[in-house]
């Protein structure tokens, strides 16, 4: 075969009268009057190339078998096109190859779907002919996208003077965090590697190594029942620092970011990012990942109607929860009973006992809860909502922390379906103080909300011992339009508030040796001050690419159920192949396989 | 603790009189009439600061309590060293800090060995204590020089137009290669993923999907029993490309390698790099790796000898073997007959049966089997050798394999003892025209010698039937100095050269659709011509840094069992664990582990 002297997309008419030699993939064949044209394309883009018996009589023969998607080698003249033919709306528009030669490569089949419309294909066929699917244009600038994206990080972390450092990938099992995905040893029976959920205790490593500045765009592992948004093999961009306070390195990602989008969208991020507080967010969003590119936001009514008639209202403030509501403004109209009871089962999906509602008519509260407000509450709602006529107000009323979810989920829900929300937004946001630690009722005792090496803050410092659950963390996640990019912290490196620590989660020091023995060690010889963040590169360059789905920016991703279409892994393995790692399939019949 | 103005290893007399402050790690700490002199290090270098009670008693007093690796914030104003003190060896050399205020942000404990040193440390305590090995300035050395090569490629690759994309790392189990390791999946009940012994099937399906030059710098797995130059994760600088000759890539890689080398070692190296053919190297090398910074070449006597008296020697040759030998130069007097026998048993490690020997005096063949050669035999050997005075002549008769084995080993064993490699040279040698398949006893069938997707060579296709031993396949390793840096190879396109050689491997077509079934349909829908190439980091860093040994190269590499001291990985883990895999644990009692 002949090798391409050009490349299809980048043949514009400065080549004109030029011979050139072009390989590719037949995107579209169309007969007519007597002449092939092919539209050829390869990675750069397409171009035209018309075969007529004047320039070629056996290259129009040849022409005549060739299907879409057939793999082309291409020798011809480039010619302007002539006036009504020009298409300005691709680089090489205003000219056309003239072939006076044509080698069929490469037949191929009738593909499953077209490969240049981004149409409406079901995506188990598209994940199972994902090689195919990995043709279309949509796919190809994600996927060019992604690579441009991991480019400027690594650019960019270099010159603050970071080294990318790989970690192991076959490492230990840990009690806490997510499940692992585990490896069977071969060669000692019985034990398994773990595959990493991150690379965070070899990262806080090299930090007592001296390396001071380590980064990785690295592969990472969780073995979880599946959301759209996450995938059981992930790629993190992971950062750690020693000797860099938490708002240089704050600084420093808002720098990497909005220099990234600036890159990629050509769009200004203003600086310094808004900054939040964990409670701050909760409070008005009811999130901690709040989307900030629409207001609707929540509203506290406790103290208004906890001496109220409404029993529902009272009796959630007097048992400690809350009642707060969304003004959905000027929508009264846009909601029926029915439409409201549609919002009430969405709320109860996110633990809601019911959604109360009113709405705002000639300056009053109408509705069928109304009743129960007299005029100085009716007034106080009012103001509180900054309500007025043709304003729905929904309430829900229970513990904090169903409040926050349902009340946080259908504000973003209604902000969708009412079109509030500017998608060509970017907008930054950094929530920080996260609380260090929650209490677990099942374990009946306080667990890290990050992790054991999370440092409080030193304000804090004081309530560890009396009040872990408001004792605040140096925990910062990074949130664009709703989504969590990543989070990180300032790690402990004192002995002391370490082992503070530990008494705070119910660890013996003998226990805390146990789990964490080795990283224990460790800090015994020497650690700086250090802390880090970690980024979701699959979740950034979804929202860069304006995608709504993770799997759209991974060439081979896996489906909900883990799998991969296209290999059919996860499969069964040879009896010889078990035996080598000394295990035995062992399937407990349990009432949901049946 | 107060944050760093500067770097240690950063300060030198351009801040005469400046006030700075510096975080670190203390090398020394030296107590002088009176005063207190720390060497403090960080990522950059060391400085010396002196504390003396004229410039601040307290922080004096601090300096007492400072021990070796501890972490200090220091502050002070540098001043010129007076000249009997200056030390040119370090770039701070000519400067030392007064230091005004001390801070001991960390205290540390004796470490179990000096880190300063490059001493004799035993392996497994630098292996367990890894964060502490880490801080010794050679490892520092060698993986900044690892995180230099990963950049330089990585920007050459994309000056190339090369994308780097993800593959999986969950993926499907495939029957031939190395083995896998394996991974149980919980949703999947009885089945397993395999970490990657390499992407190639996945690069071989972005060449379908017109990615057209791929690359990734990638964790590959091999569940194999390790030697010293294996670790059972590696990394791979992983390359693939479209419409692009052999001859193409290769100049390629010269140019990578050689800016490369150029970058690192300040080293030139002449293109094109040398080309061997396989059947070369064997004949000359007695292995497809040949160092060729020596001579020490295999000399085929066989012609010569099978006439002989010798029957050891003739009858080898009788039997299909070779009769082949060394000339070690000058060297007859270094080798007393219990020398030889030495050799003799290094030989016989590589299936060697015996090891003849004959010595050059007064120009004539001496030794036990000198009778068994006439006159003529004789004067031919020394003709072939081209033998003089003081030369010994080692020789084994065997099948070509062990031949080749034996003498290859033996050289490089002569070459290393008798000092003959010049070890300041960068040789890198092509190694092409590989077999396409060789013949495997065990399997009673031909086997590919790289993989069954490699393009024979055009000139050999119509042997693939009749002669497939003969078969030289489009494929070509890279070898620098004796070690495989890797190796790559055109890959099949065209259907019906990939059934002739699936036929030719004795799958029927059923068989192939069976073992190779998505690659072999995707091929079916458009496949360009690819091909590529895959290297290996650990190794060119090895090579690069003048380590020995690649664990040097990796920050926490695993020993030959494939154990982990840092975090004894791999570990037992709970029965919870194997339940969520459905699995159990099956040790069969065998000799070996009794």
């Amino acid at each position: 075969m002949e090798l391409r002297t050009h490349h299809c997309g980048k043949i514009t008419e400065k080549l004109t009268g030029e011979k050139v030699t072009i390989n590719g993939w037949v995107q579209k064949r169309r007969d007519l009057g007597g002449l092939i044209f092919i539209d050829l394309r390869d990675r750069s883009g397409v171009v035209q190339v018309v075969f007529s018996p004047d320039v070629s009589a056996e290259s129009l023969a040849a022409a005549e078998k060739v299907r879409s998607e057939y793999v082309l080698s291409v020798s011809g003249t480039v010619v302007a096109r002539s006036e009504g033919t020009v298409n300005e709306n691709i680089e090489t528009g205003r000219i056309e190859i003239h072939g006076d030669s044509l080698e069929i490569i490469n037949a191929s089949k009738t593909p499953p779907f077209q490969i240049a419309e981004d149409s409406d294909i079901a995506e188990d066929i598209r994940l199972k002919y994902r090689y195919l699917d990995l043709r279309r244009p949509i796919m190809q600038e994600t996927l060019k996208m992604r690579y441009e994206v991991t480019k400027f990080m690594r650019n960019f972390l270099d010159s603050y003077e970071f080294m990318e450092m790989e970690t192991p990938m076959l490492t230990k099992s840990t009690p806490e965090g997510a499940r692992d995905y585990l490896v069977p040893s071969r060669v000692h029976p019985g034990e398994f590697y773990a595959l990493p959920q991150s690379p965070q205790i070899f990262k806080q490593l090299l930090m007592v190594s001296g390396y001071e500045r380590y980064f990785q765009i690295v592969r990472c592992f969780r073995d979880e029942d599946l959301r759209a948004d996450r995938q059981p093999e992930f790629t993190q961009v992971d950062i750690e620092t020693s000797f860099m306070s938490q708002e240089e390195l704050l600084n420093m990602m808002e720098d990497m970011m909005s220099s990234l989008v600036q890159q990629v969208k050509g769009m200004e991020i203003p600086k310094p990012f808004p900054r939040m507080t964990y409670k701050e967010a909760m409070e008005r969003y009811g999130s901690d990942k709040p989307d900030t590119r629409f207001g609707l936001e929540l509203t506290d009514v406790s103290s208004l109607v906890q001496q109220s008639g409404f029993k529902v209202f009272a009796s959630a403030v007097e048992n400690g929860g809350y009642v707060k509501g969304l003004n959905v403004k000027g929508k009264a109209a846009n909601y029926s009973r029915k439409d409201i009871d549609t919002l009430g089962e969405f709320a109860a999906r996110y633990g809601a006992k019911g959604l109360a509602w009113l709405k705002v008519e000639e300056g009053a509260l109408k509705g069928p809860i109304a009743k129960f407000f007299d005029q100085e509450e009716a007034e106080a709602l009012l103001k509180a909502f900054d309500a007025e006529n043709g304003d729905l107000l929904l309430f829900v009323a229970d513990k904090p922390s169903v409040v926050a979810d349902s009340l946080g989920a259908l504000r973003l829900h209604l902000g969708k379906e009412l079109g509030l929300i500017d998608e060509s937004k970017f907008n930054f946001l950094w929530v920080v103080d996260f609380p260090l630690v929650e209490h677990d009722e099942a374990a009946g005792r306080y667990v890290a909300l990050h992790h054991p090496f999370t440092m409080p803050k030193e304000e804090d410092l004081h309530l560890l011992e009396t009040d872990p659950a408001n004792v605040r963390a140096k925990a910062y996640d990074l949130v664009l339009n709703g989504y969590e990019l990543g989070g990180g912290s300032q790690r402990i490196y004192q002995r002391d508030v370490q082992e503070l620590m530990f008494k705070t989660l119910g660890f013996t020091e003998e226990a805390a040796r146990k789990e964490f023995g080795f990283l224990m060690e460790a800090f015994e010889y020497g650690t700086p001050p250090h802390g880090g963040i970690a980024l979701g590169l699959d979740r950034i360059v979804m929202l860069l690419a304006g995608r709504s789905n993770l799997r759209d920016t991974i060439a081979f991703p896996k489906t909900a159920s883990a799998s991969c279409l296209l290999t059919n892994a996860p499969s069964s393995v040879s009896s010889q192949q078990l035996d080598d790692l000394h295990l035995k399939v062992n399937i407990k019949e349990t009432v949901e396989q049946k």
